[in-house]
């Protein structure tokens, strides 16, 4: 069993790959970190986990964190993971980051994403950034040779998964695409704010962060890489009261008249060996709860046909192939694994 | 007080004039129909109003209801109010319809929308279309005279009044809108059904109507009248698990370039002296809940300047502004009344 | 119209006296003061309020919060109103207060209530305690004499007017008597804290303070001030992932042997002259639903006639007839007004 | 592999049993019967499931359902089960049925349940009560030698477990015990009604079948059965929006004095080596969403020392421990396999 190690164990990104991690062949938890609520143990944080998970929850700089461990989740905010990952690394890790440190594979790309987001533009260790790779495995090949990645923004995979295969086939007018996001409250984590505060959002629908959300960088560079021109949208990020969901809508004018069937085609196409993602078409009776607790994106493909108009429903669930279910598939894959590894399963409904 | 009956009583559309009206110094409740639970209470269908309506849900052809009244609301599907309204402005009463029965006012336009939508395209009453007004006094002038009104589609509402400025003032270009729409599930009615089962509904975010939705008609019909060239819009309508509230997100490519404050002078002019209209800037902290419960469309007007594109947030409460307090308003209007009156308050939070 | 000052304006107990206060015809809102958010427009903390609300929040000792006032609600917690309330009633104000500073009317009960919950067992204004009055007007006499009320827990609201009928007349063994309450999240207030955020709430249902709640204290003190003798309950306080409601299940078991329609006898004698209880047989299909943003109660009297059991079904909505909207019944009746003034309304469905 | 056939398949049982069917090491699914959707793939029904399941669901009569398999899952109602296992059983199968059929092992019992809720008090085969057991395996011994077992009504678990360990060890008043049982929206199954309709549910709680849940029956048989006395219980259910979950509020008075330490320790005791039942101090911060898509129950032990009333919560899933969980729990015993097979998971959170 490969040992694993979980930085910022505490939130739900952690607790995300924990769950994922007691069901997995294997990896075995050896170590959770965390700035806060160290001390206690995993399940008192987290009672469901009470039996499968006793863990103390350490400081960073306990000495049993120190050790060498076979793979490292940084389940941290931006600006901490670049500070611990060659460390990390020098350990004989392999380091998987949900934070923006390692989407970018130079310092150029990390400035402006920092720079977007009023961050300092300095990546503070940009000799790693060579080694990175935007940790998306549809449309990037990890392998066993990758040691570090940076596992997307929520928002950004459901907009590429969405958009690569039109992007990629030049089928929509670079200047024409809007992403309309709309996400559960658990993409807000796990901390209190009287914006997601039970009564003040059992019954509110609200657009946020109207400048500019971060994940539109990443969204942006993707698929002007895939499309080889500047692809630069218009994004909306909205909260519903689910707990878990990512419902995309996005739209870009077609380049020359196609079908909702013609584009279909080009999508299953593109997608016919990416186990997580599976394509339907315009009849599908599809929503966020058909993904919610797998690491699967359902894609709707559709044309508007009355204004040429290309249109994809997007559908994940931000805590899995949104952030630790993506994290997984990425760890599987550095460690030559089949990337369904501890992520077969379908979900339940109701 | 003048008389009214209410046809539909026992829907969403029924019970939300009803509770209205329970509250309004000008009107009083007089007869209640329906073809459904007929020879209940009101309160026992609806509890609340136990000691508030205990008037009983009669069938359209009892003899109680076969009087006079003042005013009648048809809260009843597409062709129902076509085929009774002659019969009610013959006794005197002004009509609003809920359906898109009286939305257009001409034979020609009407078929336009019953195709669309696999309707009859034949009206049943086409004499009255010259009479009738498209019911949103936003945009057009409703007095004393009016004596019939076809009263908007919900998604109609949040469209029109959330894109009508920069349309009549010739903003944008008329290929480029797009309507991404979210409702709550009271949208759908009283009547239950698979995807609106609580288990199935309550983390569920989906799009529907793919292929067009009903509304599309009448924004389309509206807009292009503004603006004097056809505009025609993509738009996609989806359902979010709360009770109330519409958000749609309205984008359009500004024919010149034009800052955020440029647009909102112009919004805020607009609506300078329409009372149910809010407009506010793109810092403002508001989502679907702070209309819930009113007649009140509040509208964030912004404008993303990388794209030079406009975005408009539009929430109203579905079944107030989308629906019997937009009627309501309309009746008061017919009746020379202050269009607030019965619907000067603000809701409650939370 | 009535001058009105709200103390601690900024909570739900603030805003919610804000929101029916605004549709009074006899009391006009002068002065808002809270500890913090100062500084702000009530209409900028609670954007519903938008045109209807727009007074600033004031520092408790801002100059223009020193004035006479006719009326002031104390919706602040323990031990705040107790300091206050003398210099308002000098000014020649009546004094509604939330907390439980004003519910007992000796030093003594106050001191074993402080004692049950913890708090400091001397209160501040010990000559004040005879003047006021528990202030459930179904209970207590409260008439235009009466300058100074404690306004009653959510949770004791349901349970005693549950429970009195019964108590008064001595039907239930007053050592057999449970009461299981279930609150929506807002009974928690507007702070926000882990297990009241979304994620964690939307699917959770859990019972809390199982050592004793705060209100069980004037429970039993009313309860045994009705049946002349010392009525000890059981009682678990749950919560349930709705904004507003508490449905209480009351149990005692009967003292002689009584029929469900014997007991809804009684009770319908004992509420026949309150207009804000509405009884219920037990075929009733009602719930938390059909009183919501009401000040009213609804009870379904029940026996289970296979144990010889009351059974008795409490609904309120805790920020109305738990909190505000009691509050203004109280002061309605402490200036001779017909106590529905104002609260006259039936909510809205759905 | 054994091979497994799923009786009412379309349903919430019947889903919930294919889903963690195909994370089973030793059975596979091989035939879905029902009597509505049939025709259609299940992952038409369930959509989640394409890829995992898409095999047809057949009319019961259908050849390819009439085969012998190894296990069968009888998802059905009352009286549909009854007359299904004997085939099956002669064909070499073991029979878990969900419904009340199976779960007395006389037919004066059966009788009983029947008459008490309205059906035939004949039972169709009588002959087969002798071999069933009422499919609890924390109370009775389910091994390999069991072909037929009757898995408990969703309430009945979690009361049963709740109270168990005080029924015999006789700690409680036979007469004093009140069951306060709240449920999910899940546990009235997948066919839409008013009440279950989202917009009436997501701020609704009630109480319903005030004269007597079917659960009860069972309940009292099986306490009784370990007290060795009658116990006849007061039993409440109640629905809370919530999808998945029962909390159930169980009080006994208490024969002598104990403190919650003692009966901790009985509880502790009783549940030592049954792997799904976790107990909890009164401490325990624990509700409904820590058990849920998970097959625990999980227990806080309590006692109001003030009255010397035990006090027990008790949380299931009620799909889970409380249907399709406990009967693959019961499958996997009457296979001689592990009980925790296919059911060793902690579920998600949030």
């Amino acid at each position: 069993m490969k040992k694993v190690k979980v930085i910022g164990a505490g939130g739900y990104g952690g607790v995300g790959i924990v769950e994922l991690l007691l069901n997995h062949p294997e990896f075995e938890i050896e170590c959770l970190v965390a700035k806060t609520e160290t001390g206690m143990k995993m399940s008192e944080l987290y009672p469901h986990l009470t039996g499968f998970c006793d863990l103390p929850i350490l400081t960073p700089d306990a000495p049993e964190a120190q050790g060498a461990f076979d793979a490292v989740f940084c389940s941290t905010p931006d600006r901490v993971g670049m500070n611990l990952a060659q460390a990390e690394l020098d350990k004989g890790a392999h380091v998987v980051d949900y934070s923006g440190d390692f989407r970018f594979t130079t310092a150029e790309k990390y400035s402006a994403y920092a720079n977007f987001i009023g961050l300092d533009p300095h990546h503070a260790a940009p000799e790693l950034l060579p080694q990175t790779v935007y940790g998306l495995a549809e449309l990037h090949d990890i392998g066993p040779d990758q040691k570090l990645a940076g596992n997307p923004g929520c928002f950004a995979v459901s907009c590429i998964l969405g958009l690569a295969p039109a992007a990629a086939n030049k089928l929509i007018d670079p200047k024409s695409v809007i992403c309309d996001c709309k996400t559960g409250v658990s993409g807000a984590g796990k901390k209190p704010a009287p914006t997601f505060h039970y009564p003040a959002r059992y019954e509110q629908v609200n657009a946020y962060k109207l400048g500019g959300h971060q994940h539109l960088v990443e969204i942006e560079q993707e698929l002007s890489e895939l499309a080889g021109e500047l692809i630069q949208i218009t994004m909306t990020t909205q909260v519903v009261p689910t707990c878990r969901g990512i419902l995309s809508c996005l739209y870009g004018n077609l380049n020359e008249i196609l079908s909702a069937a013609d584009v279909l085609d080009v999508y299953k196409a593109f997608y016919a060996d990416k186990p997580f993602v599976r394509v339907f078409d315009n009849t599908a009776a599809i929503g966020t709860a058909q993904v919610s607790g797998t690491n699967f994106c359902n894609l709707i493909v559709d044309v508007d046909e009355r204004n040429n108009r290309l249109r994809v429903i997007s559908h994940i669930d931000n805590l899995m192939k949104g952030q630790a279910g993506n994290a997984l598939q990425n760890m599987n894959l550095m460690f030559g694994l089949d990337p369904m590894t501890g992520l077969n399963f379908a979900g339940r409904c109701p």
